[in-house]
């Protein structure tokens, strides 16, 4: 199953998305789920039933959200992918390295990333997202599946010289419209193994990063593992699980995103996040 | 005026402290105002209003909760203060170091600080938080002070090992139950200048940190005018700015909290913060 968070006619809703297709599940699960969130925490239960009475609409007719556009946590895991790590130069380290992104930083498919009036230094970074479905604490690898509710692709769009104000990246991290989360968020059982899925981020059609999920240096049961050690996950919440190599940060020269640019980040089989760079205005 | 968020009998809700008296507000203002950041987010809008017809209930009688248990943000300033500055050996520089806590990090007042069971590494961090009222984008410094809608006393509780993990802060500064936040906010006007208040810590009746708020690197106008750069503050948020040198990690051997002690956060004129180590259950 794919669900999204949309708007329609200016009026917030979510859903299931079947080709062209989006149904409004939220307007008929409306007394029993405030949102998204809300019906993942119930481990979607009565999502499937609704379908049949839910309101068709074109995906054409739809104003994409964030897949959550109000997670209590976004957990972005940095340095994930071998590659990356290298043009980096950071050193190997024992455990996956974990920095946040605020919740109103996010933007939808099809919306602008916003290159914001005091910098030029707009990056991409193509990642897979993890949904949790499931809350936990101290989740073993073993049982760390058990907690996912789907998986989406994720732009952790980041501003380098604020990044580097400091050795925190948070300000770099955090700007407005620019963390891309959808179209939409696919349950493991519909995306099946992740292993050899490619991940690749396009800029204007040109590839700029490749990968496959198996190549993470920290899988995602050890993501799981490693974050419910030190903090309680909720459903809801969004593990941001690394980017490849490739990034315009580590280009010769370093190649910045700027306005008009067409910035994808495709996860085979699940989907394509598609932005198009504007300047704040 | 003193704002608090406490449970009564069970209830959450939030009011006025005067003295040892706690005046139900949120009981009053309960159809307008969610919680007391809506409040907050008002302006506070007839909570003064409220204040003679609120039930009266003595402060023994209650459970301080975090002043704010939900923030969007809580933005955390590292290294604000010289002497702590120079006993991690970090270099000087030209902006605010910015990492972040969760909300589910919090506890309040008289609440244990637990020491998760898997570290004995638990820190204290001594700190002014300043919780903003009117939301605000690219905020001069000039109009700063004009976003604040009070302070309070917080303890950044650390787990260093983790926080070392890697170069990024989040996992050291997320355990459940280790950020104290209380046991109200003062607004500005009762509180008064800031500069020449004492922040001191206290671990047994020993003093541990000591400083002025006038020795902050950035201050708060700064600290208001960087992260609205970056981000769009709204009401409710949290910044918590930063800790004079002195931390347990710092000594010689480390001094880490275990169960039993007694932690106490001191903002002159503003209040005493109070909590006991407890291992985690």
């Amino acid at each position: 199953m794919k669900l999204a968070t949309v708007r329609i006619d200016g009026r917030t809703t979510w859903g299931i998305v079947e080709g062209e297709t989006f149904l409004d599940v939220g307007a008929v699960l409306g007394g029993r789920y405030a949102d998204l969130k809300a019906a993942i925490g119930s481990g979607l239960s009565g999502v499937a039933d609704a379908r049949a009475t839910a309101a068709a609409v074109p995906t054409s007719r739809v104003v994409w959200l964030p897949v959550i556009p109000n997670p209590d946590k976004i957990l972005c895991v940095g340095l994930n992918y071998e590659t990356h790590r290298k043009e980096t130069g950071r050193a190997e380290v024992a455990h996956p390295t974990i920095f946040s992104r605020y919740a109103n930083s996010q933007t939808g498919h099809l919306r602008p990333i916003v290159r914001p009036r005091v910098s030029t230094d707009l990056d991409f970074e193509g990642e897979l997202a993890v949904i949790i479905g499931k809350a936990g604490r101290y989740i073993s690898r073993a049982d760390a599946m058990d907690h996912v509710a789907g998986y989406s692709c994720y732009n952790d769009g980041s501003i380098r010289d604020f990044q580097r104000h400091t050795h925190q990246f948070t300000p770099g991290k955090n700007f407005p419209d620019t963390g891309a989360f959808g179209p939409w968020m696919m349950t493991p059982d519909e995306l099946g193994p992740l292993g050899e899925l490619k991940l690749e981020t396009r800029l204007n059609g040109q590839v700029m990063q490749e990968a496959r999920i198996k190549q993470m240096i920290f899988d995602i049961p050890r993501q799981i593992e490693y974050c419910s050690t030190f903090t309680r996950l909720e459903p809801g919440d969004v593990i941001v699980s690394g980017t490849p190599g490739g990034v315009g940060a580590r280009r010769e020269p370093p190649l910045w995103m700027k306005p008009g640019d067409v910035v994808e980040i495709e996860v085979e089989r699940l989907g394509v996040l598609r932005n198009v760079v504007e300047d704040e205005t």
